[in-house]
């Protein structure tokens, strides 16, 4: 495959425009008028800016910049930031993009480049008048978008059914256990799937392309959080799982967790912005605002000040009451103690810059953090709150959570894909009796392709499972690679997944996101096609590695991550 | 006197413009070049910034803007903020300005308010012509001045005699614990004096306006910071003590401390900027900038987005290895362990907006700081890390550090003085022996008028000093009340200080900062004129209330803060 078809995909991807880059390919088979660009909004198009014009630059209309604004937001802001002072793109600030000229700047976005920069005029996603304007627009000072502070929060906050309406007992039979909540991601929705009989047990309404879901420490409630920073909170206990609670944390956001500390289960929620770059503690019953704090500061490596570094994975210790919330364009992990909320304790770990996500250890103790453009994993000691190492992987590591699973030969490890690179890469996670390997890279696998976005195993499971969904060729990103974890060496075989679910339309089919069950005896993946396309999510026995169900429902609109109740709940990965 | 006087000189100081006043006072009796506009450049004056046009605000020359730039930060920044939303003064941005309109800002410009505004053109500081760019000015995007990061201190730092250089022992026989750091302001520098024979012992050249001077643990180590962010690291061991490093940490600034928990004596050193809005971690032996930390957040009350949470006063914690840190804007008391760079634990502590300076109780277990504009002391638990009580007292609090002594009735108490009003508030502070009483208000003094800076005792002493150094009223201005704190009822009398100076000149002679020596038996005295004027320090006996000694010298251009070394080291006040 071409490396720079990838990483391109992969620069797309990283920032947030996922959707890009599989609309894009969509684009080949559906009509012409369903672009990314009406499809998937941003959340922050439309929104009223802090703007000015820098004299220096080239003059533009008050509509043409309305219109550059907006297409830059859709477009750019993913990777080159809202302020564009660069992330997974580089930085496009006046006093960089005056020097290059308007002449310059239009070669470069209609013809790409080969470090990731799309090909905007040559793909036919911008008009040759679009990347004139384009080009002028971006040597003028950015427009900064709105503060989001207690007052527009408490402004969107809902309580829909009061912690004293809601049952006092479960009141419905579903297992809810094996509930797995499922990203509707285009049609702002989150299918709860009863994992026992694969039926719909509701479809509710959620933000805009649900990034994560996660649950709280009881395992009753579901909080899922929109990529327009909206967060909806569902009672599974209602006879009809249900919202409970919203409220909107910022105009744009990704993560979204819950206390699970002795003693503070189900009491506080948290939830991480990407603009306002801010972090909010809420109440976790109701999601009533209590603190926000905001995440502006300095870079780990050169420490200068960066004003919008985005809040990306935030999960919850079990070692303490703390939150672990990773900060990418700074590469700070902040452990957020919640004991006293109005003395706020927060110890700021240096890591890596171009932090995204990552997962728990086996043990719970070491939380394992992609610093995607970094090349690099971060291990970060819960217990002690330090940085134990910061591990060289392969390019553009993701992996989502992560899988663990024990190792023939260096015992427990940690593995991540790579969305840079076909490679899997496993570090030994147990300092203690396997210390001279701990938290090295101790096997690299090699995979289908990069362009994948999830690895998964479970502790009753010998299967690793590796997609590749954003691989450019449909045959490898409608499978995934399967591998026996006591015969790594052996390596893997493909599953047909897409094939598997039979589908009608002949869409993007992008086999995304494997889950396990409760029991761990069977795996999820969903089959991913435009939202105009039939989808599918496709589950197979994980001792016979043969599709056991095949689940498809007109509702099912673009299915990508699905979260199982108890295994999210526990962190089992 | 009139409050409406009070008020603006108050304003004027309380934003780092005191010079502003006192100038103004002096330019009745000195030429009329001899403006604070030339005497004391904005250290932002001439900075290149991030500037552009707002397309709806009335146009202006790039001459123009530039000159109203500068007017902006020698005469409306301290009040304003850099960014313009507000502080002693109200918030200037032009969402607010634009609204008003160019006439209406003309008249409130040149006429001032009675809630503080100066009558920038009435009293003759500004031109009709002037006052008319600054109205169009204010309805422009506030330029933003530079960050200040690690390269740029880096740039700055230099060790000028580097630790294995230095003496191993005292190389001369000065009494170190007795020499007062005294700030010459406008000479940028500071006076060492003996303070045995009254001799000055150098002159070491500093940063601009020196805020304030600290000792390290060790009593070896003086720290002074300028206004202009510049730190110069004095070591008293040197035959004649002078500079082993220095540093600019940002660009505007007002504090620094260096560490004192057992065994952290010297190790550290931190300061805080005005702007950028930041703190940074130095080495206590040469000033290596470690760790930047950005004060950039949500205020404490409306948890709304500041972009310029200045760093007022720092001291270090007897109790943790740790810094107390006191945002301005925000209303953030941050606990910043320093016991691991690394892995910095910060606790944020809400307590006021507008924290400024402040002092420990005798116990030096609770740190009182005033939050001026809110009217408020906050007592913060350093063992606890956890606000005690928000106190109301009387109009502006400004106690320097405060003053301590035992209240026959109510035991332990602090004292603080207010710029706004004449009134001291005595606050108990044993919540043990004096438990109904701890940190409330047991009485309030009646002293000489507003305009009062300090407030100073000690543990020998029985007398309470306090300055009334910003009084319009030069004879409450060029003297001191002190009471009996054994016979508080019975009021206070009024030393002449500047009277007992005989200087020659008729400058200001604004008598400020009352200092005690080590001893405790004697309190020392500026008497500042400006800067073409002759000056000198006072030292009264304690016992005796008369003059003791005049200090003056050619040399000693605008005394202002002096800094006894071992009463700064032991934070003995």
């Amino acid at each position: 495959m071409n490396p720079i078809t990838l990483s391109r995909i992969a620069a797309a991807v990283l920032a947030g425009a996922g959707m890009l880059a599989v609309q894009a390919q969509d684009k080949k088979d559906v009509s012409p008028g369903e672009v990314q660009y009406h499809a998937a909004p941003s959340p922050l198009a439309g929104v009223p800016m802090v703007e000015s014009r820098n004299p220096k630059a080239p003059p533009m209309t008050q509509a043409e910049f309305d219109q550059a604004r907006q297409i830059y937001f859709e477009r750019c802001a993913g990777c080159h930031g809202v302020l564009r002072k660069g992330a997974t793109g580089k930085p496009l600030t006046p006093d960089i993009t005056l020097g290059k000229g308007t002449d310059y700047l239009k070669v470069f976005i209609a013809y790409g480049s080969p470090a990731g920069m799309p090909n905007w005029q040559t793909s036919g996603d911008m008009t040759e008048k679009e990347v004139d304007m384009m080009a002028r627009y971006i040597q003028h000072d950015p427009p900064t978008p709105p503060e989001f502070g207690m007052a527009d929060m408490k402004a969107t906050w809902k309580v829909i059914v009061p912690p004293e309406q809601r049952p006092k007992r479960k009141m419905n039979n579903y297992n809810i256990d094996n509930i797995f909540s499922t990203t509707l991601r285009d049609s702002g929705e989150v299918a709860l799937i009863d994992g026992d009989t694969k039926q719909i047990i509701n479809i509710v309404k959620t933000g805009y392309a649900v990034h994560i879901s996660r649950v709280s420490a009881s395992g009753r409630y579901l909080f899922v959080i929109g990529r327009d920073g909206k967060i909806n909170m569902i009672d599974l206990w209602m006879e009809k799982p249900d919202n409970v609670a919203e409220i909107r944390i910022g105009l744009e956001a990704r993560s979204v967790d819950t206390s699970k500390y002795k003693d503070y289960e189900d009491k506080f929620a948290i939830a991480g912005a990407y603009w306002p770059p801010q972090y909010v503690i809420m109440k976790g019953d109701t999601l009533e605002p209590l603190k926000i704090v905001s995440t502006r500061g300095n870079t780990v490596d050169t420490q200068e000040y960066h004003p919008e570094p985005r809040v990306a994975s935030i999960v919850a210790s079990h070692f303490k009451p703390e939150f672990v919330v990773n900060v990418k364009e700074t590469g700070q992990t902040l452990m957020v103690d919640y004991s006293d909320i109005d003395a706020l304790k927060v110890t700021s770990i240096g890591t890596a810059r171009f932090l995204h996500d990552g997962g728990w250890d086996a043990s719970k103790r070491y939380f394992l953090v992609a610093a995607n453009q970094s090349n690099k994993i971060a291990a970060v000691d819960a217990k002690e709150g330090k940085l134990v190492k910061l591990i060289d992987v392969g390019k553009i590591p993701h992996p989502g959570r992560g899988a663990n699973f024990v190792h023939p030969k260096y015992g427990p490890v940690w593995a991540t894909g790579h969305l840079g690179d076909e490679t899997i890469s496993l570090i030994a996670t147990d300092p203690k009796k396997h210390k001279e390997h701990a938290f090295k890279v101790v096997q690299t696998l090699k995979g289908q392709g990069g362009g994948s976005l999830f690895i998964k195993t479970h502790p009753k499971s010998t299967n690793l499972y590796v997609d590749t969904a954003l691989h450019p060729d449909p045959k490898v990103s409608q499978s995934v690679a399967v591998y026996d974890v006591k015969n790594l060496d052996k390596g893997y075989r493909v599953l047909p997944i897409a094939e598997w679910a039979g589908l009608k339309d002949d869409g993007a089919k992008r086999v995304v996101q494997p889950e396990f069950n409760k029991a761990g005896d069977e795996v999820w993946f969903s089959v991913w096609s435009a939202k105009n396309k039939e989808s599918a999510i496709v589950v197979v026995d994980d001792k016979t590695l043969k599709p056991k169900a095949v689940i498809k429902d007109p509702r099912l609109i673009t299915p990508t991550g699905k979260f199982n109740v108890y295994n999210t709940q526990r962190d089992v990965y």
